[in-house]
């Protein structure tokens, strides 16, 4: 008998008879590591436990409490789902399964009804009683024509046989009789699986292309222990509970049709209020730091993304240029830093305009992948709040501080407040992979530390990740989701200014080269509200909610006068309040203003009319509270006026 | 001898031998006829006043007080011009020369150097020579090969003779030596023209198009009395004054560079800043007047525009459509009502929701040729200032009078006062040409008649002017140059409810169709901005104003400090202020900052010092005025307020 040579993590190496499995190689290890043994991998590709070896490589075993481990039970359970829909639905297609550490999915098509989420539970039960009967689970290898006979007219499974065909042989996972394509590795029988859940239904194309049939994609989750499922759950519901899909349909904020456009949202009134509202924050903000904001077209003719190097490198993130026939060829922006670049090249610059801080609100276009695409947060048409300075050397120090101070209280006011930040820098042993001008860098470089340092700012430093172009700052926080997301950067850039050439006339009355720091400050409107909406679950602070104030008068006829009176002495003040004028129940106006996280209720009946004030509940409180108007008026105006901080008032 | 037949502009044929002359028909009328008589138009082709025909047709005799003859004295200066250019440079081609009631103009390339506008005054010496020696003009038909010979190897002559053969003959002009391809009718001799100026030299491609190479254009005029041509520099000293683009330079609002794209706005810091307190304003004026402001995407399917029927109708003023690969064909879109009719259909709509009004800035491409295009008054790329409103079929009168109320508001505001409103009616002999839905039409139209009568508004009324799908009202203006322009329109719309199926629930519980109406209230960001720098002469009322106050101390050392904390008082109330610290002469400094146009200058010295108080000088006034410093912030917060109007305060 042959022998196979296997490699172990810790890099030792063993011999094993031809057709050991990876149960023997753990148990000839130690008996317990054999007793915790679900299943093997070789050379990164999963085998069953039980599974006969016949070519050695690296090998790692699988115990059940790894994260291994848990795809292995979700891909078993992958198996078991399929074979409840295979008994349960007649002429039913299977696409893709799979399984991993978030949970696993089967994908199905069935040509005249669908699956629905109603039929979850009915599926479920069809599960338990697969798992019940404890049926062994094999692993049997198929010529490509018998595989393409179990494939039968299930036009996505004769495709994968195609694709799984290895040696003219296809391996198969058979439960009883019945039989599909393995996908990873699984447990022996149905019995070993206990704990699952089947979570919802969603339409997914064929292989993850657009252009390919939507497939309907049941997900579903599997665990060792309930307490496990439990907690899995209540994440998942407090996920979905920030989600800013699921907040911006429930508050009518913004909307995606796919047929009208992937990536291109609408924002609803709701959404565009907020919008509109941080936009003029954030202009005014900028304005009042010496920032000249401008107005720069989103089309260009392409030969400008060929000077700056956009085209070259960044061309698949592009859209197809238009050819408009007389020789031009327009393009939409994937970066506004070449229209600033425009707008610096105008004038003949003198060092005394520097820094030149030029910003705008600028419209690009990215191209970005049909799947990749996420409500707001990943979309291809995004306003950006963008920025570029424009300075000398020597004062990059100054400049960045400057900037840094100004993020800084940007986040304060919009309650931001856990980040970090990380500098990036060349690598020392590569300098020549970097824009060559050793000088610049080093000075750059220590100029960046200097002013973190200077404001007593903490950060991490990472040599060999700044980009080609200059060094940079990026300002990390985590989504509500727990997803690492750059919130903010602060680019130097020696390259842009060099490629178009800039000059300013220095005070020895010669021309110099200046630097471009690129910045934003909230990047694009559409992630930096999808982001607020997560941390604040969709309450959103009084000035910047999109319904301010909702009046309820007690009765319509002896107070809906009264309500209507304050309803425009406040929207005089540019405050946004309305009347619930729908004359249903109290208790039922009052839950609805809540649902739609509205700061402030005001209830109004006989007293509130004799006195001239209001009952006021604010968002979140049970309780309410009698004030005179004009104390309400002036208290919701500080509240405004302040971004709705108390340290602002 | 054959005969001619002419027939006279008053319907009475005659006829003549051939080879009668313009002015000998002229004369055959009458004496005094022929005398002033210049020359002729058959069919409506200039002849010369001496050239025999050989055809009759429509006859018009052109005397040289008419718009005609002033062509025909222009066209005589033009071939004049051209042989004073032949004589004074070696080597040059000529493009195409023309007249007109504007004046006239000839194109020329010189392969090396081009012809300045410092050698204009040398080119008119050169012209008053030939006109001193009257030379005659005569007709001379060549066959093409000679025409090729005396076109040598000027490229353009070269075209044009191929291009102006009839039968194997082109006319040209001849004077002494020199001879040129004929451009309608000339005078006989060079002495006839007395008056003329050469005015200016530009850029202009070579039969227009931006793919041929670009010449080099003399623009000139001539008249036949000198206070008609001193009337005509006046005029346009005046337009030019007033010139958007002029302004736009002068003040730095905005450039546009063909080179990185045609008709593409770049919006200069002190543009952007009257263009965003525009677009606050607008914005803030309409969501207090009941609609919900959104933004939509730029980018669509192209079938949404092959749904709304822009793409069979409009197409060639839209972009061509992108191809994404996966099927999708997305296009900019030409204009937003597609866009606000997805807002509309996201969610069920009841006749409680309406009128239903949606606003946005949106952006929108349109594909002007690039002939058309200039400055921010005809651009690809622009803003409009849009609304779409959705009303029940008895709503529309109310609503209407809502959009026009508003409009007259916001002009108001704007001072604008010379506009007149124009209803436009479907042609009741035709109705067969229209949307087919007579009682929709006799009630849409009777109801703006009815709310354009109870606002008290005089209306001018056009039978036959209406769209295809509805009637409309255009309020029309005139620009400072003089140019008929529509400043917004109210246009219903029958069709586009249809084409996207719209629907709103009924107090019945049925389901009805909405009437869409389309309004505008200040065009495009773009061209409303050109028509306030034309009107307002670039003196924008303070509130408008890029920079509202310019603050200079009299001496830097001693009153440095004090203008600087005047400025950040100021500028803490968004007050657009800065502090004139060039040290220059006093003189200097408030000569150029009313060269800017800034609507406050304040000197400070010593006196201010001590006082607390401020030197004012307002824009346009030759007095500075003496205020504490309090009562000028007040005053200037009042302007603003008050969109500086007096009858605002």
């Amino acid at each position: 008998m042959s022998q196979l040579s296997f490699e172990f993590p810790d890099g030792s190496v063993k011999q094993f008879d031809d057709g050991v499995t990876a149960q023997d190689i753990a148990k000839s290890i130690a008996v317990s590591l054999g007793k915790k043994s679900v299943a093997g991998k070789v050379d990164g590709q999963f085998v069953n436990n039980d599974e006969p070896l016949h070519k050695g490589g690296k090998i790692e075993i699988v115990t059940s409490d790894s994260d291994d481990g848990l795809s292995v039970l979700r891909a078993t359970a992958a198996q078991i789902l399929k074979m409840a829909i295979a008994n349960d639905f007649d002429n039913i297609n299977f696409g893709e399964s799979a399984a991993d550490e978030d949970g696993f999915f089967v994908d199905t098509d069935k040509p005249d009804t669908q699956i629905s989420v109603d039929q979850l539970e009915d599926l479920s039960k069809s599960m338990h009683k697969i798992i019940k009967e404890d049926l062994p689970i094999k692993v049997v290898f198929l010529s490509t024509d018998e595989a393409k006979k179990v494939a039968g007219n299930d036009p996505y499974q004769s495709e994968l046989v195609k694709e799984n065909a290895v040696d003219g042989q296809v391996k198969f996972f058979e439960i009883g009789d019945f039989k599909s394509i393995a996908e990873g590795a699984v447990l022996p029988s149905t019995g070993k699986v206990k704990i699952f859940k089947l979570l919802s239904v969603a339409g997914a194309y064929w292989q993850g292309k657009s252009s390919n049939p939507m497939l309907q994609r049941i997900y579903a989750t599997a665990f060792n222990k309930q307490k496990d499922l439990d907690a899995d759950l209540e994440k998942r519901q407090e996920a979905h509970d920030r989600d800013h899909r699921v907040i911006g349909n429930q508050l009518d904020l913004f909307f995606v049709d796919p047929k009208v456009g992937a990536g291109l949202p609408y924002w609803m009134p709701n959404g565009a209020t907020i919008r509109r509202t941080i936009e003029r924050y954030i202009v005014d903000k900028e304005v009042a730091n010496g920032y000249e904001h401008v107005y720069t077209p989103v089309l260009a003719n392409l030969d400008l993304y060929k000077q700056s190097g956009h085209w070259a490198h960044y061309r698949e993130d592009m859209f197809p240029p238009m050819d408009m026939g007389d020789g031009e060829m327009l393009e939409l922006r994937p970066m506004n830093c070449p229209s600033h670049i425009q707008i610096y090249n105008h004038h003949i610059r003198s060092y005394r305009e520097l820094p030149l801080r030029i910003a705008e609100l600028g419209m690009m276009h990215r191209y970005e992948k049909s799947g990749a695409l996420s409500g707001l947060q990943r979309v291809r048409e995004m306003t950006l709040n963008d920025g570029h300075t424009f300075v000398a050397l020597d004062q990059i120090q100054e400049e960045f501080k400057n900037i840094l101070n100004l993020m800084v209280d940007v986040y304060h006011d919009f309650d931001i407040n856990d980040y970090t930040f990380r500098l990036s820098y060349r690598d020392p042993q590569n300098t020549e992979k970097y824009f060559d001008d050793d000088e610049m860098w080093e000075k750059a470089q220590s100029m960046l530390k200097g002013a973190m340092d200077e404001m007593g700012l903490n950060y991490t430093e990472a040599e060999g990740e700044a980009a080609f172009y200059g060094p940079k700052l990026d300002v990390q926080t985590k989504t509500a989701l727990g997803n690492e997301e750059t919130l903010s950067t602060i680019q130097l850039d020696f390259m842009l200014p060099d490629r178009f050439d800039l000059h300013y006339v220095g005070e020895d009355g010669k021309q110099h080269r200046p630097v471009m720091i690129h910045r934003g400050l909230v990047s694009t409107m559409e992630r930096f509200v999808a982001y607020l909406t997560e941390i604040y679950k969709g309450a959103f602070p009084t000035w910047l909610a999109p319904h301010q104030v909702k009046i309820i008068p007690v009765s319509q006829d002896k107070h809906g006068d009264y309500a209507k009176k304050i309803n425009e002495q406040l929207r005089k003040l540019k405050i946004r309040s309305s009347v619930d004028s729908r004359g249903e129940k109290m208790g039922y106006l009052i839950r609805d203003a809540q649902t739609h996280k509205i700061p402030y209720t005001l209830v109004v009946g006989d007293e509130e009319v004799n006195d001239n004030s209001v009952s006021v509940r604010r968002y979140g409180e049970k309780n309410t509270e009698s004030e005179s108007l004009d104390s309400f008026v002036d208290e919701i105006q500080k509240d405004i006026n302040s971004y709705s901080r108390e340290d602002n008032k």
